[in-house]
């Protein structure tokens, strides 16, 4: 036997400790794995694995991860608690987008610790979703609420990318035509610097201005047929409130110009603040970070993003929809998928796919706890502490204080100090950061955090001078002339959960509505939803990873260093090649990122006519849109019928561009699930024209430890840590994407505007994230993974990986039509394969038919109809065990028998027609006489589902209906009221 | 407004921090609040608590509790946080009953962390429970399969309780004729002192014998007619095997005398261990400590209890049984409540009630996780390390080794150093403790958490060589003559669930059958299932709390000492008492304490003649049960008609037995919740006939800063932490009953053997847990409720508790007849009311069917039968939200209706008798056309349950049918698989 977990043996392996986390990760133990691989007609996993992976594939070269056999969980934890130790947790008043908050903690254990919220899947499918599905347009109605715009999304990335989206909606809004985007001077450096790597290969051209200068009017004037839109902070960077009236000649006149306003903001300061649709914003944006979710040394947080009416067809990323369910109940989905990149390719606007739905519903539940009273004191409270520290700094100190009208932030022109002695000061005395804005000013930023301590540490810090608070007489009342009058949040869910118990309630309430990782094997092909390990998920709650601010003095984050050191040099190991950037917070983001280091590289080189991307017709949608962002032109390459590249098709195509090549995409194994073994070829060929290679990682699943990207001669590589390294999903995020690239791509990694980061240098990109490190705070769920695995325990699992995916299709191939896989061809799956039920179609069965029934006995659809339409593609990962991998097959084989049913006449057939069934369908509907089918059929079509039953809560989706009544706000109590009459 | 949350005004309440807890911890606000007292015709709150509590009883002391208005939640955090850094977490090998273990994560997250489970309350609903039931079954099966023993109970509070469990079974056993009962030298300091505080009062003498000797037989001879029965500990307390031939003659010779064996044991050492059965014992207890729960600094902890067949009628505590439902579907329950206090009261033979559920469920999830070859395995891991320790010190070193067979422990007589330096060189080098046997010998015991690093210190300590592990060439084997040879465990449960996957599904699946309060409120009256706030529960996680053993060094104990101290002043000033012990760990341990303590004062006085405990009908069953164990003579004070307590009759007991009158046990406000205005002049009574007065305080919760048992002139009064103090009832426990005294009971407050708690005196009475401090790691929750509300918030949330329920009540007046509560006498109710339904009686309507149609709309029964048969006692607690309480209302509402019906003999009355539905009865039951009812009435008799139904998973349960065949073990593969056919 080749595999196994442990080396060890005799004396040493009893002197062991026994709380090993590799066996309990995995499902199957020993003997199912006996049993599997003898069902396969196997005796060895080494030999089956050589069976399944072609021999110039098959590398197995030998980790180098430590330790070797991976640590146990207490070791584990003993690491992490030391690496903890080594981030020291400072009061942090440095703002920029980044702001100290309070997780309430029902909110922090029954969503962030809780891992029925966390291992759910994005809700494509609504019926078993309708907990997510609710809190997220809980989140776009705080949004538009607060914005004052009608049509807001699930979240986006964070607030960089928001504005880049901003850039982007703009300048196609010009239809491409207006090559100039104007942004105000007073805007987050990153935001800056974000915008800058997405404009550039647009080739859009970022024009700063100081909007609020009575001149700027005359600046637009000479540019104004060239300006697609502009983009102004409110409260501004460094913390100044522009003037309304001002903002609203600034949108008059780009709206003169049909382009567009954007607004990044604060959601806080908009609790008091007069929104952005009030003086003309057709865009706002930013960060809810605030909200409830911990610094996390830059994230993940989500971003948001609302636009007036007139845009809903063209906002970016996920947004929940009401629709009706085939009952005529209301119900909640996806709106809008057509808008996407699965739908359009290389036309999308946008490659946005994972978001951050987790951290979206912890800030949407922040905001029910709080409900609006409590969120206007909490800003209240924010503005009176900063204005009696401005008072303190203007009446008592030789400074000068910059900012005349502020929310949080106030800036500070030091006199007789250099902003370093300060702030060096500042951590000393008082344990407390601000931000460096130059040699001589200093700004900060009050969170809900604030404390009257910290108000006296401040004022001594500025003045030299100590202030007793009670000794204040007055505390300042938020402006008037620049608060806004109406009513926010008036909707009854944000006014009726705000004791800790009703909290509790509602949050089980809805979790309770959703399938997760709690419940059942989710086989979304694709998407590898494996164990989330407990352990992995500790950090998370820990202060010292938590409450780490992104811009935080580097002694400060020395723990985090450490870490993301470690596990770049991991995954460069484990991908073979020679650098990492965890910059990316999502895999098509790390598309975007690699494609973009390809060009720069090219570019270099001198070659800048190299502008095609190739790109197999069976691509995830993400691909094609990252490259058309990119500005490479995409060229598709044909696959053969049975599932292979069409190599006649590439070398035709290679010949005709050979001058343009920039790049090839390609995911391995294919999305297919296929090992092909032409694999090296295509990279030579590649290679020997010129372009460079980018390897879709989503499928590293089936890699790790047995072949890799760098091992087969690719250049780069996305990984999705959200998929193979144990990230949880989040219900549709967060992700982390990063990219791993060959030694002549090292110089291009992103840097940081603020935080340079090691490796940076003058060929290094512009950011494609806000934060330095991405989503950092989730990076001990991967370094864990992989240092619990260790070297020994990664290629085991991806043999298990493979094992059981080939289990279930050796099993389900009895019964149905599996793709592209024969005993022909290719006999073997990788980590995941597809059912093919389009024979059906036509006969009144289709695969969606399957993938909702699925629902009824317990399950998660696999993924649907990608990369085939009317296919299902079934990826179980290593961590389910054979029961689970049975009762599934077993409920594939029932609902078999349902289709031949249907396809035969017999009206029990119509049991799939009418999947799922919510238990209000079985009890209320009154057609149970005439259906054709009884409701034991429905419910309970097998025995285990007497004992173990989910209830999807709402009966099949009318999807048509929501797209055409678009509302993706709650509800208001009048209609609620008239609703339900 | 005389109450208000907070007394501050102006600036200082606008600086103040919003994260507060109080207005989180209650369910209503200010308008709610303002509703409800003008739906009870009030303006203010102050005014409304005049006319509901007597002017006489009205004190409203201000509470010196600190800070006065509460910390807000992140102050808590931090200021529990400096506490916990004042423990100091070093290895504990002191064993000695409490032993390192390693808490899996995903039973801390998913148990532990994890408000469904423990919020949820004692499963006396089993329709809505059937996944603790399920849980607790395995726990019996666990304790059976190990001990060898046919009948385990569900947990009992600790080892040494369950050791005198088994001496007062044994004296019953002899129907009380036999004093004598035998306990071999070495066993537990601790038990013994239990033993002694509980033989004491029923007059039994412990004799302690050697039974390892030759001689003892002869010994035994002597007073042979006398013993009823032995106890042994296997393995000893000092560690040594005692011979099983010799324990087999021990049996003989018991059994001979128609007395019982009992064996102290430890679980995990029956996992390779001969089990007790195989040499005649008919008693085994204990610990299951050391299967994942958490040292914490000595408990909350599982004790276990298993006997033969034929003292099934006669186990103490809590049992689960199978039995069949309505439908003869399998269902589990409680079964033989008929052996419980609250049926058999003075005659009952033990007072547990509150157990260690949680605990229980954690151990049984240890084991379901790990199953029985992983279990064996650390067994022998512990017992290789521990051998190749021994080896090393009879090899290396000029010490003697006391112990010749051995688990894990080991007793080493030291030659050249005294304990104290060994004890104290290996805290300074090696952050590890010992235990102290004597001023030359110490004794230590390896667990779970032993290393290699834990190896070469222990070596180093005792030889003062360096071993090298790489040089262990033998890793010694479990003695063939002493090891079990039959296989455990072999029940699938235990064999199934051992991946994190599969362990993660099996307790969300468990977790999802029941009703916890985060589905809905738990109304039940004498429960006070309030709010179990997270910040509270947080401290439960950290290892400062949960790593430290009970007989750590002081100096490493100092955050808990300060804890502890603040709580114990905390609580008299709440009480109005002078000091606190928090030893006991339940209600009814509270109650058996406070007897003995009064006791003990009357003896101190030479008043041992006085005998008599007063006790009024309406007590609760551990009042009259724990006055017997205390060997008083329960009399009985009759109630009027009208609820109140007979002065009459109590005046004319007291002239009776005014001689021999000890005490008087009352609750207050009544167990009926009505403040009875004469408890002054009953308290004067028996003052001065000579008597003491005991307060049950589980009704505290209308008390708390309004009045007190120390303001009214009682003497003593027990609390349940797991009521009124936020300790979360854990589904049966944990729970804490600490006593409060008036000045002169003070030095009669328990200490303890091992570690002599601060107010030891020569009058302490014995120990009556078996840890110092009780259930230690869980007095941060009471603690933390306390200095979260502070001072100011208490007396309000008792304010809001009144008002919730008499809102309530004044609701369901108009529909329902409250029992006592009358517009001529009693206006108003307490914290709680009682609903009467005996009119229905005989008119086909039981209080059980209202209890368990209440399932079918999502609620969980109030108190059924307690105080009073045929009647339903509700509770609603402070946390409850106005809509809650509606919504409890509506459904009582909709329920009378069904009453109306059934009585007029519509059919639909009907539904009543079949409730609960649970789905598969929808679905599957085939008379549906013939019931009476549709399934619409069953399942969603009002609109909300559309949104949010929770389904009981069985229908009503059979206890006839359990009780009849009594089964409390799981079910072998071979009855599953002939119970499905
Ligand atoms: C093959 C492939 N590439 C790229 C992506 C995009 O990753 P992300 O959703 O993290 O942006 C996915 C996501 O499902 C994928 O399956
Ligand atoms: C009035 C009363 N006294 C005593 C007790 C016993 O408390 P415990 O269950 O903690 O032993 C109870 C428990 O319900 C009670 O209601
Ligand atoms: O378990 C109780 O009776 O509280």
């Amino acid at each position: 036997q080749t595999y196994t977990l442990s080396s060890l043996a005799g004396v040493s392996a009893k002197l062991k400790p026994l709380d090993t986390f590799a066996d309990r990760h995995l499902g199957p133990n020993a003997s199912d794995v006996q049993h599997m691989l003898s069902t396969l007609g196997f005796q060895d996993l080494q030999e089956f694995i050589k069976q399944v992976i072609p021999e110039q594939v098959l590398v197995q070269r030998k980790l180098k991860i430590q330790p070797e056999t991976g640590y146990t969980e207490t070791q584990m934890i003993d690491h992490l608690k030391e690496l903890a130790s080594k981030n020291k947790v400072l009061k942090s008043f440095i703002g920029r987008g980044y702001y100290g908050t309070i997780t309430p903690p029902v909110i922090k254990r029954n969503i962030l610790e809780s891992p029925e919220w966390y291992t759910s899947y994005t809700p494509y499918q609504p019926e078993i979703s309708q907990g997510r599905l609710e809190s997220l347009l809980n989140f776009q109605t705080i949004v538009s609420d607060l914005t004052g715009l009608p049509i807001a999304n699930a979240s986006l990335l964070d607030e960089g990318t928001a504005a880049a989206e901003a850039l982007s909606l703009s300048f196609n809004n010009s239809k491409k035509k207006r090559t100039k985007f104007v942004v105000d001077f007073d805007i987050h450096p990153q935001t800056l610097s974000v915008l800058k790597s997405r404009a550039i290969p647009l080739k859009v051209e970022i024009v700063q201005l100081d909007l609020k200068s009575e001149t700027v009017f005359e600046q637009l004037e000479t540019i104004k047929s060239d300006v697609s839109g502009i983009l102004v902070q409110y409260p501004s960077s460094s913390g100044s409130i522009i003037n309304q009236a001002q903002l609203q000649k600034v949108a008059d006149f780009i709206h003169a110009q049909k382009g567009l306003l954007s607004v990044a903001s604060d959601l806080l300061a908009l609790t008091l603040l007069t929104p952005p649709s009030q003086f003309g914003a057709d865009i706002v944006l930013g960060s809810t970070q605030r909200f409830g979710v911990p610094l996390g040394f830059g994230g993940p947080h989500a971003g948001f993003f609302a636009v007036i009416e007139k845009l809903n067809r063209k906002i970016p990323g996920r947004i929940v929809g009401v629709s009706k369910d085939r009952l005529g109940n209301r119900a909640l989905r996806l709106a809008l998928q057509t808008r996407e990149q699965h739908i359009k390719r290389d036309k999308a606007t946008s490659n946005i796919c994972t978001a951050q739905a987790l951290l979206a519903n912890i800030a949407a539940n922040y905001v029910v706890y709080h409900g609006p009273d409590r969120l206007k004191k909490i800003a209240e409270r924010i503005y009176g502490y900063t204005s009696i520290l401005a008072q303190q700094i203007k009446d008592n100190s030789a400074h000068e204080l910059e900012t005349t009208q502020w929310f949080d932030t106030l800036t500070v022109k030091l006199n007789g100090a250099t902003a370093d002695e300060l702030l060096q000061r500042a951590v000393e005395q008082y344990q407390t950061n601000l931000y460096k804005v130059d040699s001589h000013t200093v700004s900060l930023s009050l969170d809900e955090t604030v404390t009257e301590q910290d108000l006296v540490n401040l004022t001594e810090l500025f003045t030299a001078k100590a202030i007793s608070v009670s000794e204040i007489q007055n505390f300042p009342e938020f402006p008037a002339e620049i608060r806004r009058s109406d009513s926010i949040l008036s909707n009854p869910v944000f006014n009726t959960h705000h004791s800790e118990t009703a909290m509790l309630r509602y949050l089980h309430y809805l979790q309770s509505k959703d399938i997760s990782l709690a419940n059942s094997m989710i086989p979304l092909g694709s998407c590898t939803m494996k164990l989330n390990g407990t352990v992995e998920m500790l950090p998370l709650s820990w202060p010292e990873f938590g409450s780490i601010h992104p811009f935080a003095p580097k002694d400060q984050t020395l723990g985090y260093l450490e870490l993301i050191k470690n596990l770049e040099t991991d995954l460069a190991d484990i991908t073979g090649f020679a650098g990492t950037s965890l910059q990316p917070n999502s895999g098509a983001q790390g598309e975007f990122t690699g494609l973009r280091v390809i060009k720069s590289y090219l570019e270099s080189k001198g070659e800048t006519q190299r502008n095609i991307c190739l790109i197999p017709v069976s691509a995830h949608g993400t691909n094609p849109a990252s490259a058309a962002m990119s500005n490479f032109k995409v060229i598709p390459v044909k696959c053969l019928t049975n599932g292979s590249l069409d190599l006649d098709d590439l070398h035709a195509k290679v010949e005709q561009y050979k001058d343009q090549l920039a790049a090839i995409m390609i995911t391995y194994p294919s999305t297919y699930g296929l090992f092909e073994p032409t694999i090296r070829e295509v990279i030579d060929l590649i290679h020997s024209n010129g372009g460079q290679v980018y390897l879709d990682g989503a499928n590293m699943n089936a890699q790790v430890g047995l072949t890799s990207p760098g091992d087969l001669g690719a250049d780069v590589c996305h990984l999705n840590l959200h998929k193979t390294f144990a990230i949880p999903h989040g219900g549709g995020g967060p992700g982390v994407g990063p990219i791993c690239v060959a030694e002549h791509l090292v110089p291009f990694l992103p840097s940081h505007e603020v935080r340079p980061i090691a490796k940076h240098n003058e060929l290094s990109i512009d950011s494609v994230s806000s934060a330095p490190y991405g989503s950092a705070s989730i990076l001990p769920i991967s370094y864990s993974y992989i240092k619990l695995l260790g070297a020994t325990g990664l290629p085991f699992s991806t043999s298990i990986a493979i094992l059981n995916s080939n289990y279930m299709m050796a099993r389900l191939k009895e019964h149905f039509e599996i793709a592209f896989i024969n005993d022909d061809g290719v006999k073997f799956s990788g980590h995941e394969f597809i059912i093919d039920l389009r024979k059906y179609q036509g006969k009144g069965v289709e695969a969606i038919d399957v993938a909702k029934r699925l629902q009824d006995y317990g399950f998660h659809a696999p993924t649907l109809a990608f990369p085939v339409a009317g296919t299902l593609m079934i990826e179980p990962t290593e961590s389910e065990n054979l029961q689970e991998l049975d009762r599934f097959v077993d409920s594939m084989i029932s609902i078999k028998k349902e289709i031949e049913w249907q396809i035969a006449g017999d009206s029990r057939g119509l049991v799939l027609k009418n999947a799922p069934h919510s238990a209000e369908d079985i009890i209320l509907s009154k057609d149970w006489e005439t259906r054709g089918y009884d409701r034991e059929l429905a419910a309970y079509p097998l025995e285990f589902l007497r004992k173990n039953k989910f209830w999807p809560t709402v009966a099949r989706l009318n999807d048509t209906y929501g797209d055409l009544n678009l509302i993706c706000t709650c509800p208001s109590v009048e209609e609620v009221a008239a609703g339900s009459d």
